[in-house]
Formats: C-alpha cells, sequence, structure tokens
C-alpha cells in the first residue's frame, strides 16, 4: 500500500514545540510536508491575504523525513497554497497543531489552527485540529500522544463525513489525573467577556490590548468544556455551512 | 420611545462608499456609533488581534450626527472594542457593511464584514452584515436602499433568534432588472478552485499572489447563489454554533 500523503499546518508558527511533536507523530504514519506560518498567527480566525503577497520557501527547521515550507501567510493560506500549488496531489490527511492552548467551545472561530482544518476539509480532505489546554512553550505533549496516534489511524483508515472536520483538544497533564480517554461533543455555549487595558504611549495618546475571561454557560453534560474538566479528550466534529437551518422559518416570519 | 443605538462595522474601512451609505441610512432609525477599520480587512474572517496593540481614536469622516471611531483592528475586534470599551449600554442592532463585494455561500467564512455581525450575535446584539456585488469603489448602492431599511425596521421591532446573525447579500443593479424582493436562504456549496500566481521579485525569489475562481457546486433552488441569480436580495441565518450535530454519531462510529 501507497504510504499516505500528510499535510501539517499550525497557527503557533513552523518552530513551534507543539508542530514539532505533531509533525515526529505523523512521520510514523505517511509522508509528511508541513506548510506552517513563519510566525505566531494565533487569533487569526479563518483570514487570507488577498491585499499582499505570500511568501513560502522551503526550509530545514529539523532533520527528518518531513519535507518543510515557511510561509508568510495565515494558517488558512498555508493549506491553500500547499493544496493548489505545492503538493502534487491532494493529501489523505491534513492535521493542524499541535495547538499551545485551548480551542475549545467559542475559542474555535477565532482558532488559525482549527480554520487550516476547516479549508482542508474544505479542499475535501480528512482534517483534524490538535490543540493542548497548556499556553507555554515547554508544555508537555506526551500524555496525548498515544490518543493523537489513536485518532489519526481511525481516520487515515475510516475517512470523515463530508464537510466536517474535527476539533481535538487535550486537557493538561496534570499530577495524579491521568487522561480517561475520547468524549465526542458539541461546542459549548461559552463566551469571552472582554476587558480592553487602556494604556497611554510616550505621547500620551491611548492604545489598548484585547484581555478577557473565558465564562462557559452551559451546563449540558454533552460539551466539549464538560469532557475537558472531567479529564476527557474532547471530539467536536466541525462544518464550514455556518447557515442556521432551524432559524430559517423564523427569519421568514420576522421579515 | 427611545431611539435605538445602533454600532455601524464593516472590513472595507472607515472611508468606503458602502459604509458611507449605511450610516446615512442608519442615522433614520437611530444614534449611530461607527467603529471600523482605518485600513481595507478583507479576507480577515474572525481574526482578532492578541499578538499587538489597537489604535482606536474618535474622528470625524464626514459631517453628520453619527459618532465616528477609526480603529487599527480588525473587524470583529471593532466590535469587541464598541461592545466593551466605548459604549455606555449594550446597542440594539449591530449592522456590518455594506461589504464591496459578495459575501455568500462559502465567502461568509472569509469575511471580515460577516465576521463583525456573528461577533454582534455573540454579544448577544440582533446583527446584520450588508454585501452588494459590485467590488467597485463606485458601485451603486441606491437600488438595495428600500430593502435594507425594511430589513432593519422589523429586525429592530422583532430581534433576530439567540445566536444567529443574517447575511444579507444585495444583487448588482443591472440594467432593464429590478430587484426582485428578498428570499430567506441557505447558504449555497461552493468553493474557490485557487490558483496562486507566481512571480520573482527583483532578486529572484518567488513570492505569490492568492486568485481564483469561484465554483457553485449546488443545484439546490433554496440556496443563496440561486436568489442572487435570480435577482433576489438572499437573507441566510448564520450561526456561531459550527458543531456539526449530524456527524456526532459517525464519529463516534469513526474514532
Amino acid at each position: 500500500m501507497k504510504r499516505p500523503l500528510i499535510l501539517v499546518a499550525n497557527d503557533d508558527g513552523i518552530s513551534a514545540q507543539g508542530i514539532r511533536n505533531l509533525i515526529r507523530i505523523m512521520n510514523d504514519f505517511g509522508d509528511v510536508v508541513v506548510v506552517a506560518p513563519d510566525s505566531p498567527q494565533s487569533g487569526k480566525g479563518h483570514a487570507i491575504t488577498i491585499e499582499a503577497t505570500i511568501r513560502c520557501d522551503k526550509v530545514t527547521i529539523e532533520k527528518g523525513p518531513q519535507t518543510e515550507y515557511s510561509c508568510s501567510g495565515t494558517p488558512v493560506d498555508c493549506v491553500k497554497l500547499a493544496v493548489n500549488q505545492l503538493l502534487d496531489r491532494k493529501p489523505d490527511l491534513c492535521v493542524s497543531g499541535i495547538n499551545h492552548g485551548s480551542n475549545s467551545s467559542i475559542n474555535v472561530i477565532y482558532s488559525g489552527t482549527m480554520s487550516a482544518a476547516v479549508e482542508g476539509a474544505l479542499e475535501g480532505i480528512p482534517s483534524i485540529g490538535f490543540s493542548l489546554l497548556d499556553h507555554s512553550h515547554e508544555a508537555d505533549f506526551s500524555e496525548g500522544e498515544e490518543y493523537i496516534r489513536k485518532i489519526v489511524k481511525s481516520v487515515l483508515e475510516k475517512g470523515l463525513p463530508e464537510g466536517v472536520c474535527i476539533n481535538v483538544n487535550i486537557p493538561k497533564t496534570e499530577e495524579g489525573k491521568k487522561l480517561k480517554g475520547v468524549k465526542v461533543c458539541r461546542q459549548a455555549k461559552a463566551n469571552w467577556e472582554e476587558e480592553f487595558d487602556e494604556r497611554e504611549d510616550p505621547k500620551g495618546r491611548k492604545y489598548y490590548w484585547l484581555t478577557g475571561k473565558f465564562v462557559n454557560y452551559d451546563k449540558g453534560d454533552d460539551t466539549d468544556e464538560r469532557a475537558l474538566e472531567n479529564h476527557y479528550i474532547s471530539v467536536v466534529p466541525v462544518q464550514y455551512d455556518v447557515t442556521a437551518h432551524h432559524a430559517i422559518s423564523k427569519i421568514n416570519n420576522i421579515l
């Protein structure tokens, strides 16, 4: 059997520990091509570069069998470039991450890592975004590895439903708490209660830093937040059809 | 009755003709506060600014009753800043646009204009994104105005379902073709077939321009693309719950 072609992207940048761990794992599953941002692109959502040019150069970040490209664009640009310009054939799998920090619940729509996976799904490629609930650069990616391998193996063998990618979040390793397994969930109803940190520059002109607190309003047992609290890995199927089908008749009554 | 507080944002930038037209219309409906990007932010999707500071200054772009702020951030930053920092109370309505160019079908996920409306909905504000299918700076926004007024009036009176904003696309005015009315639709299954325009800079190093062709794969009669082809204004209810609920059991079988 031919070895699968696996595209690896992320939003933390090509040198981040998360993607280095993911590349190492993926090398066991197939021929790996990495196309990842040359700098951190967290919070870039589904942004694409249309008013500027994009650089994309072959690089060697680490020794290994993988081929790597460093790209000046967004995570979505990376996937588009890979599929439409750099690769000879459509990848058998697109994986994004491992993100440093959660992409559960509403974070999915802000996440460059998840948008890369969504773009993969749009291109008809089975696609997975992986995130670890630990922002630190020295995060420990080892405990989740066994589950990442299981999920990748299953998706390579069985594919994913059309129009759907999966959002995999892995709880942070804690003393005395082992991962309990995998739960397929829905996205919890949660939001960021933002506060802006207003400051003055040396000339007295105002500027702002975005900051905020994540608040989960959802008491459901079937949410990703609940699974993660209980030390399960959460898997949410994510779609790019954002039509609120249930609301069509209501909108007809309103307009 | 108190006049409604209306927040106006966009992605083409605060000086674009589309937002100037929308502000003029909104001034008839309530007290208008504009928070819009200081430069074009098309294709920014749901990007937020977390690795850099944000500027946001009160400006006067045009005379009128509106209050205006020019913001260095993305369209989503504009809405977050407005709601969490600049305004005393939650707006009664958030409108975004009028976008120069279509945000129908899959364009919704790349669009900064639509992401501003989605962010408004996340904040619990009835929110509408307006787009005109004409990219030119001198686009004629007049023919759609009557319908924009009708839609705004209805949404101010009746609100929108929780968790849902609406994506309104207006066909381009053409000689001899009048707008036929409004159709509530679903997002068509379509995609961009990208080609990258590969060039060399003066030093011989490669760079790319993203380019592509929009392809509609959807033959359904209930899509936004079909409505627009038939010279109707399309209205798609859009949600930020991107869970593919129908796929949860399938994913359970795959993993």
